[in-house]
């Protein structure tokens, strides 16, 4: 067995089974290995941003290690802005790159490139594998550092002679590790606030906004009062009907100020201090009032889930029952085209146990509310801020998630960073509806400039972000990748097309001219 | 004055009269600046991919310092695979890329990276600017440092304070440095080598391959015999009617060696080596014949055309003439579609003066012998094997001459990942005519799959090299972009859309089935 091929069903036995590919030559000896392991699924890419953000996508879902498989520097690099995102999403990721031997190297040849500078801020595990009968242990140790704490990055990079030689040694998985429990201090302190009748959040994030975790917030929420809170950049919140309510912390900074000044006290789970995403003249970028309290209950590194727990053992409210959201849909509008209408549209039509993913920007900012009275499902977002990550996160989802249905917003500007995902939804079939608000501005540019106080742009200004002239066709974009897509002029129009979407049991696209 | 507009005049004095832009929040004060001063061109692209190959491009037909707005870490990211063909091509290009001010990165916000990290691998140098009253110098060191050598990368990382304080200085532009000579070492062996009598080729690279370079080499050949190679991944190659003839070296080894066999020396003027691009077991990197002395003249460092020149004086055959290509263009063919008979076409039509741009992989192999005797022009191709680099470079090289036509040759696979460069050329109304050899294949790494040995891909390992189901529609693309696309299916019709393309006095695109 050559390298490739132990490398192949290490991950295997360490339980990846799908792989999300953009090779090249250099990885070849991966691609057969694959080839023959049948048992892994490959997702193929035609960009790497696609690859990275579907893998984000994948692990967000699946709750278990996403594998890409990329083309020696420059392929990581056209993955780095979605692993940006991935980082702060805290997901177990393994990022397989192919490299030349190191005789040939020595040669300083076109595509030679140092990847170990070029994966390392992303990477928060990072190997040269140093033979065949090495790397599939490599591979084992990669998975057992991405899903270690929270989850993270691990990249394992594969010379090309590592991985055509023979001698290859397939890795069994050792006994999952488990994220440590936080200190009993931190929970004896957290209790103390919550019972001290002063006003109190507390500000969930990773593990602790879904399943068990929420849960459990959900009950200490309902035994003491706490208001449950989710920072803007949320990587998965399960929320609508039943489900205990979670607010997200607002974007604009003087939103979230007025929204969290009345809290005299924050517990924060997996999450850090809400503070501004950019820094303004002569602005503070925290958020939250000067009085408040902040304690840590649990760090993202840390298991939120058990924290959760063992704060509600030390509040003994074990029996409470969550005060799940009301199931509440808006009525079906109708009419032109107005971001209330099509929130309320969103809202009254979502079906139940949806994936919505979120990169609509400044269009969609009423989809929360609009939704929140929805059946159950998952919303998620762009954790680390690089735009261009909807449409990958929607095709990992779907990949993870087969039986469930994806809702795919985005606004026009950030979909065209990585729309070769609408190909791959194509090509696997994926249940994804992808709405796409063309409003044919970087709009949120246009806001920032003047919250900057730098005044009114002008017109060269204006043209860098202003991304019409000529304007993007994404009716033809998603034919030209393989999706069906529709124009919708009217709510009416957007219902039908929305609707359409769910039922077809594949990917469409609808394009909403703002 | 503030830092941004100190930092934009700066540039300004320092040769910078185009920007290629993809920005976001943090660096809204530099886009304010940009608005103000109007004597900068800035180029919108709607992806970084396309910002950083299209500063390529723009650096190859200008011969001035490109520079490039970039969003941050992530914004870099995406930017970093045609920075690597950049970094390899050698040509000068300043990176300006905002960052949060250091209080604000102390919280550790969503798109807070190691943005020196992340830049250190592409960049030669590297600077965070300090203050305001600094980054105008700032800016001008990096000017400097681009266009020493024969032309580097050199990334400003701009504070958002930095940029929006006031007290900013203009940098005046100092008397500008020169490539350093060769040692006379090395041209006096290199005389001696073509005065032996055996069978000599010089490989030129960077500035040797265009201009007073080649036609100083185009003397030595016509004077000593001496045989004029480019390396295969060629940054920018002038030919045609009456230039000195260069022979590109072979993609595949053993090719490249069967070309090379023959010369028992060889003299390296800008250039390495030759040696494969991949590695492939049991086979040697090294493409020259083992007895082969290789002497080199000037590295990419030094002033090749200088030493070209000196060792013209040294030979003492400063009168020669070069012997020029003839003029010769292929009869114009008709029919089905054949990878011969495009060739011809091409050959048969390309206008004089024209700039190809050539990423066509495997579909373009017969391109260059099919034009070495049509009307000069100049070839441009991928210097770092990073495909997703033509669509991008052929808007730079629009942008630097807008005088001249621009023929773009691309694969499917590799146009996939700068596709955004479509609506750029749209929206600049560039005269570009781009060619997509759609074989719906990555053809490259069927042929390395057998190549390497690894035998006949399976079924899995074909799904990740063939890049139909669903084929992608490039007229729908390009429609969607803004650019008239055309699909042809016979020689007539290339020849006719061609035609058309090249007369039409903007961008066109068509897309040949294989």
């Amino acid at each position: 067995m050559n390298g490739a091929e132990s490398l192949v069903r290490s991950l295997l036995a360490g339980g990846v089974n799908v792989c999300f590919t953009n090779p090249g030559t250099s990885e070849i000896h991966l691609v057969a290995a694959l080839d023959r392991v049948t048992e892994i699924r490959c997702v193929l890419g035609l960009f790497e941003g696609v690859v990275t953000g579907a893998a984000d996508g994948y692990a967000r879902m699946a709750e278990r290690a996403a594998c890409t498989l990329l083309h020696l520097g420059p392929g990581f690099g056209n993955g780095l802005a979605n692993l940006h995102n991935a980082s702060r999403a805290h997901v177990p990721m393994v990022n397989l790159i192919g490299q030349h031997p190191g005789y040939h190297l020595a040669h300083n040849t076109p595509l030679t490139s140092d990847i170990e500078a070029i994966a390392r801020p992303y990477s928060k595990w990072l190997r040269t594998s140093g033979s065949s009968s090495e790397v599939g242990r490599d591979a084992m140790d990669a998975i057992v550092a991405a899903r270690s704490a929270s989850g993270q990055i691990a990249t394992l990079i594969v010379p090309a002679d590592v991985a055509w030689s023979e001698g290859g040694v397939v890795a069994g998985m050792p006994a999952p590790g488990k994220a440590a429990l936080p200190s009993a201090s931190n929970v004896e302190r957290s209790e103390a606030m919550l019972r001290s009748g002063l006003k109190i959040a507390i500000l969930l994030s990773g593990r602790a906004l879904h399943g068990e975790g929420l849960a459990s917030a959900g009950r200490i929420a309902a035994a003491t009062g706490a208001k449950l809170f989710a920072p803007y950049p949320v990587a998965r919140l399960e929320r609508g009907a039943g489900i205990a309510p979670v607010e997200r912390v607002q974007y604009i900074l003087e939103q979230a100020i007025e929204q969290l000044k009345e809290f005299r006290q924050l517990i924060l789970v997996g999450a850090q201090p809400p503070v501004a995403y950019f820094a303004y003249p002569g602005k503070n970028s925290v958020m939250t009032s000067p009085e408040c309290e902040i304690q840590i209950l649990a760090t993202a590194e840390e298991d939120c889930v058990g924290a959760l727990e063992a704060l509600e053992t030390e509040l003994s409210i074990r029996g409470t029952r969550v005060t799940g959201e009301k199931s509440n849909r808006p009525p079906l509008p109708s009419g032109p085209i107005t971001l209330a209408g099509l929130a309320a549209t969103v809202g009254a039509l979502l079906p139940e146990n949806a994936i919505v993913v979120d990169e609509s920007m400044t269009s969609g900012r009423g989809m929360m509310a609009a939704t929140k009275g929805s059946p159950p499902h998952d919303w998620l977002g762009n954790t680390g801020g690089s735009i261009g990550i909807a449409l990958p996160l929607a095709v990992g989802a779907a990949v993870a998630c087969p039986e469930r249905k994806v809702l795919c917003l985005t606004a026009d500007g950030s979909g065209m960073y990585t729309l070769q995902a609408l190909w791959t939804m194509a090509r696997e079939g994926l249940k994804v509806t992808t709405v796409v608000f063309a409003n044919h501005d970087y709009a949120v540019l246009k806001r920032e400039f003047s919250y900057l106080g730098v005044g009114e742009p002008g017109r060269r200004a204006l043209e860098m972000f202003e991304i019409g002239r000529p304007d993007l066709d994404w009716v033809h974009l998603a034919k030209g990748l393989g999706v069906a897509g529709t124009r919708v002029t009217t709510l009416e129009g957007f219902a039908k097309a929305l609707r359409e979407g769910f039922e077809s049991g594949g990917p469409s696209l609808i394009e909403v001219p703002l």
